[in-house]
């Protein structure tokens, strides 16, 4: 038996981070590139862009940061804020993970037969 | 801010318990009914019957027992096995919820101006 989970925030009843939102950020982090983090996710680059000021906008605060043109061409950065969200997204997602393994071990122990079976 | 979870059971991969799956059981057992506690959900018989017969499918044991007709006509009611995998569920999920309150306390403690407008 395993105990599964799937976490998110939530801002005033608005989702601000999931594992979905988090993978598209790290992507266009990445990339370097919204167009290029979207593309990765299999989205276009308006959704992608849609879902990234959605973002905004229940944070309340930008998480990304683009340069327009030059030689380069133009580039996409996480905010501080966005790195930060990020990071706390991530430790509360570890520690969770680690505690619903022990509760499984602890509510499902392995049995005999599964542990000769080993 | 936030967390929220959602938690699953899951055995070789195929789902055995999640929260709308442990509201039918409930129904179910409360009404003496899968007739009755399928209505309360919202679902046909018909539907009800299929998750019901999914799930002890995916958990490899009767999770429901019903006694056919008589003066009363029928009745179902949960095994002991599905009483012992809904009270493992809950257990797991109580905990959870609380390591998550408190992660989200840790993570993001309550800012000076919201603690001064309580």
């Amino acid at each position: 038996m395993e105990a599964r989970i799937k976490l998110w925030l939530e801002q005033d009843g608005r989702i601000v981070m999931s594992d979905y939102r988090l993978q598209l950020l790290r992507h266009i982090e990445e990339t370097g590139s919204l167009a290029d983090g979207a593309a990765r996710m299999g989205l276009s680059y308006r959704r992608a862009w849609g879902k990234v000021k959605e973002l905004e906008q229940h944070f309340g605060r930008p998480l990304v940061e683009s340069t327009a043109g030059g030689p380069g061409g133009g580039h996409t950065i996480l905010t501080p804020a966005a790195h930060d969200l990020v990071a706390r997204f991530m430790a509360i997602q570890e520690r969770l993970e680690a505690e619903v393994r022990r509760l499984t071990a602890e509510h499902f122990p392995p049995t005999e037969a599964a542990r000769s079976a080993l």
